[in-house]
């Protein structure tokens, strides 16, 4: 038998954390017995709990202690993290700490440091010199790296659960069904938009991205994002080739995939279209090059080139083609999508599954992320895969985007018509 | 060895009867030889074709022409239906005929009579002293009923596929997916409905049925369908208890199986406002009564009671309460079913599975008939069961209805400027 | 502001109680304080709670104070039941209290009775002769029945999250999901059922409900249920309509709606099968007549008759025929069904979302609930209509049966192999 | 007005080409007349017709006849291929030829010679010196390469429909459906393999690729699939970083991502396993290190190496880590499948969307193709993207693949005894 000591503080009770604990002791054979428990007595005031853990041997009970930080527990005794450098380029340390999507902080030389490019499934890396630690996927690792290994000096803060009720994302926080009433949704998300983009363009800071896929096209709603675009409320565009494809080609030829979209028939010759659609990009250089050779005067694409929004085309081992754009190597864009994703308020997920889950893979748990797909498994599976954050909204997206435009536009109105009356006033 | 010949006339190629025939013939394991061949020289020319059909022995022939029959194969020796009298009520002769969903025309004392009621899955019964024929089901047989067995005197025509195109339905001919130019589909879909109403209100022939579950209500669209229905798109509605149950959920307590359509949020105490629904209806008596003394003012069930549009609220087990209203054995709430669909021109079956495969049992293969669910099993389940006629829409309801509104008021609009134009010139 | 003390007692950390009264008072608009709270200091031990609970009035207060009722808290003060009589049938009194499908208890003349017949969405009518209280239907409410109004005097008991951890219901605990060990956990259901098929074997108690849907004939898997019936695993079965049907088709003439269950091919004149077979039924009189002379001699229903499985075949608006059998008044069917019901260990939904719901709505939160279904949708939309207790396995119920049953012969022959070696030592 | 003449020739009824060149003229705002028809008497006959093709003017009949080419249909005045050279690299001509996946030939210096490598959405480029043709990508294109552009001198063979009966592809020649006898299917693709399997032994030449989803080792059925490998029923293995990294984790760890595939259960610190798998990849060096230094001794991978079965592990934007052996250029990836399908007789594809369009857009349509997801929309969006000759099988991976091994062993076990019997007579 053996036993420690370990302390939890905070909204642990609202927040889940205490039962979540309790819950881990046991299923990993351990035991506990509570030494001192206070309650917040009003809903602001944070509880405190001491409690003692209990384990067959230390080793049995290291493991515990190890969950139970990734859970957010504090272990009184502190101690520095444990390092060991890398032997050699993209091979980790036995034993390195794999790190969470949540805020994480290390204890290094006595000092909390928190950790930089917070992202799941990747090792924490230190330099001493600059006090500084992030994280680092495995094939960035270079000989020499200090990786974390092991949990000590660990300190994971997954988000609380916010107290006061009646947001966005408290509203939505059950799970994804198409039997929600659609109106309401879209209203929220239009106003949590309108808010990110009024900060942005305030402060430069934040802003929303939009990770899309091909059947937004398909479906007649590219009038509505290359809109969302011009409107200001894209900051970034994440994609395949599909999306860009077929945007040039409803904009070259009116079709998606040979479908006529005004007539929704299949055109003559139409399956054809989209590799004419790359050939004219290939022949022009690139999107920007088509765009300022005025081969391409409207759509997704060319409204990107035009408000300085940078994308991220990421290659597919189903890509036809594909552009010139897309960065075939999808090490590389991983890369480009890591950077762009600092510091964002919102990632919109539309109708892919596959650079959804990316995305999550590179997202920290604090940025809202809203998920919309027809197909309810999307939703379930991109939780599945570690992006729990995500909030999910089973609809039709070709319906869906125009409806979420026509909401930001009755909101500027309002917002317009309520200044106009200020500053008449 | 034995042989026979038949005969097929009309647009046997273009509706792909005669490589069907060819199909079947082989499938069956009999064999055939092409006696005559007479393609039609011009799109509206008909094709003839003289085949004879050979088999192991005179009954695998005439097994095999059986088959041919339904697909709408002519035998030239014109034979007439052979009948027996059902030995007791909903008990059939052996060897009873059972009717396909087609145009179906019987051979009888040397006439070619249409039969009345088709439907699936039914029994034909002959009245001789009328010279009528019409299908019936199986609880409906009464003792001495004269039931047409085997194939001999049965003639079926399958729908001849249109040779023009553009049409709405030739349009939407492939399958069901979600990915299709959405705006462009529901816009064609008011079009259609806008001349159906338009007819019946100079003929007072024809007209649509709904088909509804609950998710209209679910998704906040409730309101649209109540609309469609004071439109006058709406000749009879047919659903469940669920349905109205939430319609007059959310009028009296403005929420649906607890939540609030407003905000999206389960409202405390919610889970019983269902059950408070009914109760409400129960003391008022019926639907009927609550609208009559001011309880009920607005909503589907409303507008369905204020509008005269006769419905149907079908039993299910799943069903609490149910509403006084509801009909709770299934065999009586179908022959009110069949009765309504008789002579309509189109169902609208709007996400439910399962009124919507019964209502497709009751229909004749010529009524257009469009299935709306976001589910895309929903559709290909209806056509597996026989329902091959509809034409699948797979989105979400709640942004379609609001959707079709809008079209069907732009439509109209549209038609009274010009109208007015017309006037004033 | 108004305030009211109340009292948790339990494991209302680790079942989740306490967060979820905090989140209610607070979603509610009240708040709280904290006046006392011990928790347990072993994994045995109940924790309690005593909380100030503020809300604007005492309407407010008492509202909350419903709300928490329903969640399991107790309030000290104890207040009697409040009794309305019914004013007609099927009418329930203004303000009737409608229950979950928790074990519930009222407080009636100082003692505390548990209700009988718990089911969600009913109401409690109370004996006071026979000092008893049961759930009713709306449908069963007798003009001058005494029901319970308002939450005074209810007690809830949810049930508590079981420590111990390791049974098939805590393994599975997670959503549903088709990507989770399958032959896992076709193993771990078949040990459950051997369980309770020997404790009903030896006390005549418990046993197992089956409710089942078509497609286990269409792919091929009737075999394989009607041997779990012939094995004793099954003590009641409920299906509508089409699984007797397509199981008596397969059997009369090897096809289920007119494929051919060896070959997979659909044979000539096959889809008039079913009505072929429900005519045969219906001549006989009825499956049990079929089977005493000798025209049904195996499958579903067969085994049924000759192993006294009593079953209730529920009739559908989508049904053909239907059978005699089958019960066409809904509500009655309801009836047959909770009688069927009572005292169950366990329900086993197999590929039917209509009877799973069905049956969903009549079963108490504390039997074991388990849903297999190819389409995780119904896994949810169960749960969503307040089966939580259900358990979700999506996987292709054609191969799932024929791997259930090899799994439960196994186990058999491993126990009787144990057996003899216990008794030849 | 303008007209010209074409022939048809073959089982131009049954395949549905008559019909559909019918359609294709109308659908395009032209016309035709019947000049001459002769339908094949017998079964084994070919068909010929002889037809009038009407349109507008020269441009719009040349607009027809390309479409019907790609039809089948043959002009009769032959007119060779018209080429021109790429004018740089990875850019076609204007109007270059777009290929479907059929069978292919030119009409080049008065020979048809079969254009080698066909896959869809490539272009035709032609070696003059060697008269031979070949299809390329886009990105292949070298500058000066002569391209085939237009219609002219291009003769398209759809694949005929066999007059035969009975095949496995005969037989599931209907939609996918999760509702089809299950046992019957499998025992079917079983004897298919096996054919295929004996073959590839005798001539070295065909065989089967697998292409395979991460799902074959999260449902517990990675020992089947490695069992498969190494009974000699795969040639060549196509997946993505998820599938092998699963595999590789549930050797070293017992688990696919986290979750103990004995018990189901999540293991502590499990989330870490699949970044730890990978790191003791990249440490050994590659999979084949691991292989040789004993590390990896069994599993799906350990297979492939064993047997020299050659795999591609195609990177994907979602992938961690990845794996060093996986090929994270995407175009680099596809060049080396198109390279191992080149004489493949059959392809299955096993739960994963994205890798098994990938393989369609490579593959021409005369190979066997059969797909097995759970997810109904996963073939229907295969066939959708042109690989319309895929067979779809809704079932659970997990259950499908222990049963395919199961029956394959039956089928060796009764050749084995047959071979026997054979030898001792």
């Amino acid at each position: 038998m053996f036993m420690r000591e370990i302390e939890l503080k905070g909204h642990i009770i609202d927040s889940l954390i205490l039962p979540k604990v309790f819950d881990k002791i046991l299923e990993m054979g351990g035991d506990y017995k509570v030494l001192e428990f206070e309650i917040g007595k009003r809903k602001t005031d944070p509880s405190y709990a001491k409690i003692l853990v209990i384990g067959k041997d230390e080793k049995h009970v290291d493991e515990i202690l190890s969950e139970l930080k990734d859970l957010g527990a504090e272990i009184p005794e502190i101690e520095e993290v444990e390092l060991q450098p890398a032997e050699k380029d993209m091979v980790l340390p036995e034993g390195f700490y794999s790190t969470t999507n949540h805020k994480t902080f290390i204890r290094f030389r006595e000092k909390w440091i928190e950790v930089e490019n917070q992202k799941m499934d990747g090792a924490i890396v230190v330099y001493p010199d600059k006090m500084r630690a992030e994280v680092k996927t495995i094939r960035n690792i270079k000989k020499g790296d200090l990786v974390v290994v092991g949990h000590k000096g660990v300190r994971v803060i997954p988000p609380e659960k916010p107290r006061e009720s009646g947001g966005l994302f408290e509203f939505m926080k059950s799970e994804a069904s198409s039997e929600k009433p659609k109106e309401t949704i879209i209203r929220r998300i239009a106003k949590e938009m309108y808010e990110i983009r009024e900060k942005y363009r305030k402060t430069g800071k934040g802003g929303i991205v939009v990770v899309g896929g091909p059947a937004i096209i398909h479906t007649g709603a590219g009038w509505a994002l290359a809109k969302l675009i011009r409107m200001g409320y894209v900051q970034a565009l994440f994609a395949g080739n599909a999306l860009a494809t077929h945007d040039i080609e409803s904009v070259l030829y009116g079709t998606s995939l040979g479908v006529d979209l005004k007539t929704g028939k299949s055109v003559p010759g139409g399956h054809s279209h989209h590799l004419r659609a790359i050939n004219v990009i290939m022949r022009a250089g690139s999107i920007k090059d088509a765009v300022e050779q005025g081969i391409l005067n409207r759509g997704v694409m060319y409204e990107c080139i035009k408000n300085n929004v940078p994308y991220v085309l990421a290659g597919s081992i189903r890509d036809d083609g594909p552009l010139p754009d897309v960065i075939t190597d999808v090490v590389k864009a991983q890369e480009k999508m890591r950077e762009l994703l600092k510091g964002k308020d919102m990632v919109l997920m539309l109708s892919t599954m596959l650079h959804s889950i990316a995305t999550g893979n590179l997202l920290p748990s604090w940025v809202k992320t809203i998920c919309v797909d027809i197909n309810p498994a999307v939703v379930t599976k991109l939780m599945d895969r570690g992006t729990s954050q995500a909030l999910g909204i089973v609809t039709d997206i070709g319906v869906f985007l125009p409806m979420l435009v026509e909401e930001l536009e009755k909101l500027e109105k309002e917002k317009e018509d309520k200044d106009r009356g200020d500053n008449e006033r």
